[in-house]
């Protein structure tokens, strides 16, 4: 089942469930986070669909970010093996963590709109949609409690991020990471499945990896995060990029004004977004009300 | 004007005015953040302490975290020159910051549960409640939408801090970071008061600091912020710590299992927290719940 966050037009949002392609039912819900607040929404979806109602296609159907009130948001980084090793690094003890908000995130054709950075990098990823409450849980636990897989591009404004040792500011652009297209739900997919991630830059193939190589798996790091910190349903957690970074390159190579990005998980779909890059300072409507510029 | 968030015995909470010494009348809102996002609060609050009505004083008064709902916690490392210059570190030419959430923040006579680390450690803040939505803000429109001050203790799990170069996971733990006992209104402070900020372990004083000298003054972490992310009513900004806190000592100095820690800021309030500490994975009943044994 694939379940997406569709805008209304009117500021609002609707969870909708997919029928087809780019064909969507809406739910009895406001976004994804809310619907997955009921334990059983896989059987509030299969109603809506059984019960039909008016379908929204093609240009109809504007996608919000899959969690727009998500309270938590929760990345690793550093966390794809073969990457590690191509760097000449060790195997991390533990994951590297740092946060987002809700207002970080983006649609999944959004145009992202950043002032005041020059270095602007991609970081394709899988992330993981919690659908349960896990606390101080154990690994099969935190399995049981993945309500599904989305992609999102956390991208960096690395001049930003390399301001101080923490990366936070660097990460929590609003408006500047696109989750989505779709959240689909875990039963898809078998116990451990191995998903290919890929970005892209205008076209240009520039990330290639898969899930396979992750030194923490969806369930491992939803474990370890849940020792520290509840997770609840409706909270989101990015899994790391793999190789492939502008930053990496050398030299290193970051976006340009109109550049657009496109972010693909097998199985699950994509993203593609526009960037673009303003002066520092320009204050300009709230970016919430200005990424309905769609690029596909 | 003095606000704080007082629990009501069922698991909800209300914003409430203080109308004598630890006596509280409550107000039409359900914590501090609901309570501004109406922008004539001080009328309201106003309007309320003449009306009248049942007030509640001493043990009746439970106090919630002053923003248990706060959409975004961000927090400043490293922003007292004096503790700098005694490091022997340069002035930051940005500030250094790292998020929390809500569920991080704890009530300021809470117990503080802590599982699975034996390097908790304590940073006293001043911490600033944003008043009014602030977007590439320049300083003087950051200084006018401060609603007010309050205490916190940015309690540092420092071996889970120290796992990785990401503080984020040493900080964010559920229930961990008291915050309060109330807000006190901008008004009540001329532009620029430098506040006296302590900490007490046990009743030892261990820090003692005035934001005179801090590098990011609240309207200019603010400001910077604003910069990057959107901060609303209701946002939560802890600007650092002064020295001497436990890390830095020599040997390093935590705390132990009962200690009982205090952080004091002239004009504002005191917090006093209990320290439990407990084995990691233990699956007791969760932390929102366990906070009501009070150490005052």
């Amino acid at each position: 089942m694939k379940v997406a966050t569709v805008r209304n037009g009117d500021g609002s949002t609707t969870a909708a469930v997919e029928v087809g392609m780019e064909a969507y039912l809406p739910l009895p819900a406001a976004d994804v986070g809310a619907l997955l607040q009921n334990g059983n929404w896989r059987d509030v979806a299969a109603a809506a669909v059984q019960g039909g109602g008016p379908v929204r296609t093609g240009t109809a159907v504007q996608l919000a970010p899959l969690l727009p009130q998500a309270a938590k948001v929760i990345c690793c980084g550093l966390n794809y093996g073969d990457h590690i090793a191509e760097m000449g690094r060790e195997l991390p003890k533990y994951p590297t963590l740092f946060a987002k908000f809700a207002d970080s995130l983006a649609g999944a054709n959004d145009r992202i709109d950043i002032h005041g950075s020059t270095q602007i990098d991609w970081e394709a990823e899988l992330a993981v949609v919690v659908g349960a409450t896990l606390r101080r849980a154990d690994e099969q636990t935190a399995a049981a409690a993945i309500a599904g897989y989305t992609v999102a591009n956390d991208v960096s404004m690395r001049d930003w991020q390399n301001r101080t040792l923490q990366w936070f500011q660097g990460k929590a652009f609003d408006a500047s990471t696109p989750v989505g297209p779709a959240m689909v739900s875990a039963d898809e997919f078998p116990a451990g499945h191995a998903f290919a991630v890929r970005g892209y830059v205008n076209g240009e193939l520039v990330q290639s990896g898969n899930t396979a190589t992750l030194v923490y798996g969806p369930a491992r790091l939803l474990a370890y995060i849940s020792q520290f910190t509840t997770l609840r349903a409706g909270d989101l957690v990015l899994t790391g990029t793999p190789g492939g970074v502008g930053m990496g390159m050398r030299p290193p190579r970051f976006m340009n004004d109109g550049d657009v990005l496109r972010t693909e998980i097998d199985g699950i779909g994509a993203l593609e977004n526009m960037i673009r890059i303003h002066p520092a300072g320009t204050n300009t409507p709230l970016l919430k009300t200005t990424t309905k510029e769609s690029v596909s």
